[in-house]
């Protein structure tokens, strides 16, 4: 399903993870999953992917379903960090929402194969571990929500309703890792650039010119 | 996965399969798809969901794959059959582009569990019946890049990169599938009327006065 170029791209998200043996399995899962979903794939299947015994594999994860939930915390934490670092920015609501989206949709781009996963196969996780999850979530949620509404505050925005708007903006966002392929015309800076000026036309911000004929103010 | 209502829902998407049998195991393979995943999923499961036997099956069906390509194409028409039923109207850009997100929203909350089975397992068809499909999918596209390109050229819309745009526009759209909940405080005509006026808003068209102190124009 994923090219070598891909897959190393995805590689390169499981920095964190040690030692390298535990990493390569969470990089086997992720594509496991890709590739035939969470049910359809057995911990031998990835502990074969990543060229590992199932009794090695065992030595890091317990079950398959612990596999998914580092897969998802790490995916979810990212996507958090990401949005809080544009939100904590200086500058106006306007240029950190900007900065929100470019970002968000980069890595939902970029890491398409893990973003699948972590936005598919959220009913597979265990009922601890999907709270833990969604509150993940909502936290993100509140980030966007929090500078939409200080945008409106600021006479920046305007938006009849913020939290169905904060929806729209990160749900547009994620979906990108559906779509997206990195054969595809669109570089991930490109997709991002885009929707970071398509999001600012849902606040209602005031466009920059954006080439003759077509400014708005 | 689904509530009793959500099923009879769905199930009123699928009137034209006929026989009676025929229907009731597409159903079943939809409610399979969804809650297990393709890959997962035996025709044996599918049978049993609809009471069947895995030989009464094979009378309507050869292959598992005839089942998601048949879901798929029904699926994939409707969604187009929506979009043209609204481009094809008398009005201006504005109200035909309003209208084919509404309709076309509501088409992906209220069948979410059809629409996501239709948008996450296209990889899973066949080479012959995934050209097909993705030929379907071509055509909503064109329908949707039709009327915003009527809309510039007729100086309603303000719109910079218009395949991006209609890529952004249906990508926001199917997307509610993956985050659709009928026990949500949002109706589908909700979420359809919210998401026209984000969407025309998208497009740089002028907007309707939505309420005291948040008038554009």
């Amino acid at each position: 399903m994923s090219t070598p170029e891909e897959t190393s791209a995805e590689d390169a998200a499981w920095g964190e993870v040690t030692p390298e043996a535990a990493r390569r399995l969470l990089v086997a899962a992720v594509d496991a999953f890709a590739e035939r979903g969470y049910h359809a794939t057995t911990t031998r299947d990835i502990a074969g992917r990543a060229g590992m015994s199932p009794a090695a594999l065992y030595i890091h994860y317990k079950t398959k379903e612990e596999l998914l939930h580092r897969i998802s915390k790490i995916g979810h934490d990212r996507a958090l960090y990401l949005l809080e670092a544009e939100a904590d920015r200086d500058g106006t609501a306007a240029e950190r929402l900007a900065g929100a989206v470019r970002s968000f949709v980069r890595w939902h781009a970029e890491r398409h194969t893990t973003a699948r996963v972590v936005q598919y196969e959220l009913d597979a996780l265990g009922p601890e571990h999907r709270t833990e999850i969604v509150e993940l979530r909502r936290r993100s949620d509140a980030v966007v929500r929090r500078i939409i509404s200080e945008g409106v505050r600021a006479g920046e925005f305007d938006v009849p309703d913020i939290p169905g708007t904060t929806l729209a903006v990160l749900s547009l966002c994620i979906d990108v890792a559906r779509w997206f392929n990195a054969q595809g015309s669109r570089t991930p800076d490109e997709v991002g650039a885009l929707y970071a000026d398509l999001v600012l036309r849902m606040v209602g911000a005031p466009q920059r010119s954006q080439g003759p004929g077509v400014a708005q103010q």
